[in-house]
């Protein structure tokens, strides 16, 4: 069995993936932390019954495998001191995803105290850098939105079909990405009947975007990102309009998008045959309620042939394939096992 | 008194045509319609008390104005029924809101019946139309999503800042906006937790945003329009993305909306200081429920100034500024009473 | 015009307040305050546009009535302090709600510094208390949930008809009822999809029932209540279980209310004609969405003529007649104007 | 492989069916139907990609156990058909849970067709009835609030401790518990701020509670149940008010409820020690987000001495151990599998 701690499993990062480890055939926890030590469901009631007691952080030891949900800050020391002990190490956090300096000082509004890291760490896209995350040391895990636009539009950008400079992404994000700590916005008096678009200029996440998008395009891309959060708990929405360099149809771009995720067990292109039973107008489009508490991504899109422009559709779980599962696929990768084990949870329907 | 009509006031739109009449100070109902007649409380029940029995058709006489709630077919019968009546007609749905036949008959897939009616309707949009619906007998009531976008980038296509070509609007609406007939994508279950895209390409509404736009800015702009429903019941947000000619500050936008819309009484350009008590990250932009239940709309924005990207944020209430308020406002404007006269509800908070 | 102040403007009660007010016909706003003196838009976003500045409490002058929205020991202060420059006070919390000190002090956990002032308030619920609220000095306005149980009850009390020792009362509230400050049961992760009871056993609420529906019952009655905190914003549901003395129809007992509150303007018995168009078995029962944003309470009620049960069902809005608006309701009565002034809003549907 | 059909795959019980037996690692599926038959996302979004086609009711053929997802009427008569074809059945709606003919026709509004079959099934909660379970051909699985009201009752009724004339019931219910089929309180508008009161007199699944509270106290014992939705989609809450003969300590109680229920994998007794880090009001109860999506019932409970009141809170999932799960847990028992077999899915936080 391979041995696990959680540094910080207190919040919903960290407390997903004490769930899915839980379950995980091949793991045994060994440990997990939080600053106020106590039962696991004082934080997490439906870990009630498990016994599990989350420790402080001095007594997490070594281990093989150990993942951090904590403030960025936190996350970068404490990196260092489980890769000195010779743990593999996947921050769920922000700390190492982005590869230039520059950026990623301004835009944490911090000085990075530890940049050898952020040079060795592999940013955690399992579609993208499978290989390299198989061999890392320590995995830089996306940001939930980021995985969603890069895995949505990827298939496009690769392979050079759209304006790479009017790429424009409304990021709609149940409340569940505010995490557990208590925020305005977030307060349910506030939010559950409204909508509340926030950090509109400049999100954090966009960078990612960029950087990978780039990467693939051999270009500098520039990605117009909106936030927006919604009532709802679970689960994002990417929708990503693009300017395709000529007209494509709905049906050429969905086989491409098939043919780009055919091995990929966490990425389904989603579509419903237009003479389906279902005459609904809602139907060809993939439901966020559908990948809720997985590690799926549904990709669908459709095409406006008369203003030439291709939407696309990318729904996953900010705590599942946006973060602490796509954390747990990361380290299967890691550890040469089948990469979907432990993942295999399905949505709930209705849910 | 003036005496007002309603024509299907069963559903969501004619109910809150006849929850805002009923206190309006210088109306008297004359009647109100369902085909299933019956107590009003059987569809609304926030009028419990009231006392009013909805009529049914054919026992809706002349009276001064004539508010259609109608389908579209319908609509274009009532409309020329009550104008031979020497009713004023403020229909609440889509038969006269486009202007060019071939859209229209493409948009709704049927023949238009009476075409001379579109000619001579107004689209009611007061902060456009305001001269030309004093003066009207027949006038087309927006769309909610379209009056959102129209009203949120009016300056900046009047002033010719922008590219006409690469407007991106994602419409976020809440179920109220799918009115009172059930349907799958309103049940509870799917929507609670759920975010649904429709109508992808070619939604109604963005031919009337195109329409419009497009006359203010004399030349042919397209709107890039995609719509989701969100689990909340009233309000809409329109997040609107475009890009400049050349780089405007926020600060020099807001003073251009503020100019634009400084004698409106309905539409407020958004705004808080960033050296406010609230350090919120979400503050300077207006949230839908701060106009659920009212006929204002609420405008903010924010700049890009790296990629030089602007993004409009405009909420309203699909029946209120987006649908049955706006068409009292409408009212006003033909009977010559003040504009504001019965429109004064504020929102709650929370609400 | 009457001059009114509000003490604690930021809370959503007093933000309540101050938005019924502000439209009020009769009234001039002195002053609002909050220790954090702000525009008034940093707390209640549907204010924007008002030009309203909350000020610190130390400006706080003499006026015709003061508004109290205040923690406890805060709001004993201040009536005194209001009460000696010659203003009328309402308190709209609990400082002043329980005329037995034990109870209170129990309840509270904490001595009350000025018991003669409890001696000196009046209860008020305008129900039953009109005549003294008019010549009062300093109103004790009542709790939501208490509100809403002890007009649901007191037509049954008041007439013996039920053993007054097996009284059980569930009540379901709306999250606007937690208030501004921030705290886990009304953070949307955890409430979204939750039911959250709280407060089990001897919630302060719980003892008002008891003392006003022991005064009318002239004996000592027992109200075994549970609140649950539900995923709405605004309103309560006392669900309210009695047992008759004798079998009792469901028709003789809506009369029975109907005569009881037959001269209130703000309390409505609630039925529906089982012949009605509409065949939903969800009809004859209040719903809580009919009295959101309201000064109204409505109450339905069935009979289980087999087992001997009477089930009561209690709407009202936790800051209209459950909160603030009741406390205008109050001012209106003080001050001799006619009830209803100002109070006149009506429910949205949907909402 | 273990063979299993399910009819009536299109509706909500049944499609919690098939998402549960596709992972049980001893079932093979042999068939699923829908009377329009069509790919399984057309109904349930959730399970895109597995290529599941369901199929017409009469391809449906012999197989180990069928699950039937029906209406009443239908129920009956699928039930003899495949007991006929020797396949064991289980019955996941309404036809044979009530053993008082009188009670079901009156309850059911129908003559029942076939009431030896009635005498034949066993009322599927293992928690009362295991062994029986074990040995039966047909089970009636009980409805969602009977199980969560019956298991949160049972220890208090065996060991004779409460006045069972007096067992106050309110049942929340998210709207799950409705149905796929579209009704007016399920449309999101009218639900989505809103409770709604239905049933509130004999509710179909009171007479089971009765039914089988009345065999466990020996004596007719009899339920005050009323059941509210709520805006929640998955899961219900049972307020269980009862009156003990003599005081009982709230540790004691929570004694034996552990008792009761200690070789029980799927019932556990909630609680939350006092001195915990937690201070919050709220944690002593179960959460029914703790058990969305899972066969788990969680069950708390408190005492209010003075008034000498027992309060037990039950959460449960209409659609897990209130529905299609604890019907896959009947079928393991019947089958001599593990009991756990499966069911291990655990629920989400936040979720």
């Amino acid at each position: 069995m391979i041995s696990v701690g959680i540094v910080g499993a207190s919040g919903y990062m960290g407390g997903e993936a004490l769930r899915v480890l839980l379950d995980h055939p091949e793991v045994q926890l060994a440990w997990a932390t939080s600053r106020t030590a106590t039962k696991v469901e004082d934080f997490h009631p439906n870990l009630y019954g498990t016994g599990i007691e989350l420790v402080p952080p001095d007594e997490a030891g070594a281990c093989d495998v150990v993942f951090l949900a904590l403030p960025t800050q936190a996350s970068i020391e404490a990196a260092a001191r489980f890769l000195d002990l010779g743990c593999r190490v996947i921050d769920l956090g922000a700390a190492f995803r982005l590869s230039d300096r520059a950026i990623w000082e301004a835009v944490y509004q911090q000085t990075h105290g530890n940049w050898p890291l952020v040079m060795e760490a592999v940013y955690g896209l399992p579609e993208l850098h499978r290989e390299e995350i198989a061999v890392a040391r320590l995995i830089a895990n996306p940001g939930c939105f980021s995985s969603a636009a890069i895995l949505g539009l990827a298939p496009l950008v690769s392979e050079r079909l759209i304006d790479t400079q009017r790429i424009v992404v409304d990021g709609l994000s149940g409340t569940a990405g505010a995490g557990a700590e208590l925020a305005r916005p977030a307060h349910h008096p506030e939010i559950g009947n409204n909508l509340v678009p926030y950090n509109v200029v400049n999100h954090r996440h966009s960078f990612e975007m960029e950087q990978e998008l780039s990467l693939l395009a051999d270009e500098d891309i520039a990605i117009h990102f909106t936030p927006v959060y919604v009532p709802i708990v679970r689960g994002i929405l990417d929708v990503c309009h693009v300017f395709p360099h000529e007209t494509l149809s709905r049906d050429a771009l969905l086989e491409l998008y098939r043919e780009f995720y055919s091995d990929e067990p966490f990425v389904q292109v989603y579509d419903c045959p237009r003479e389906s039973n279902v005459s609904w107008q809602y139907r060809p489009y993939p439901w966020v309620s559908a990948v809720a508490g997985t590690n799926h991504c549904l990709i669908g899109l459709d095409v406006d042939e008369t203003r030439e422009r291709i939407v696309v559709f990318s729904v996953l779980d900010s705590l599942g394939k946006g973060g602490a599962q796509v954390g747990i696929e990361n380290m299967n990768l890691m550890l040469g096992l089948e990469r979907t084990t432990g993942l295999q949870r399905r949505a709930l329907h209705p849910g």
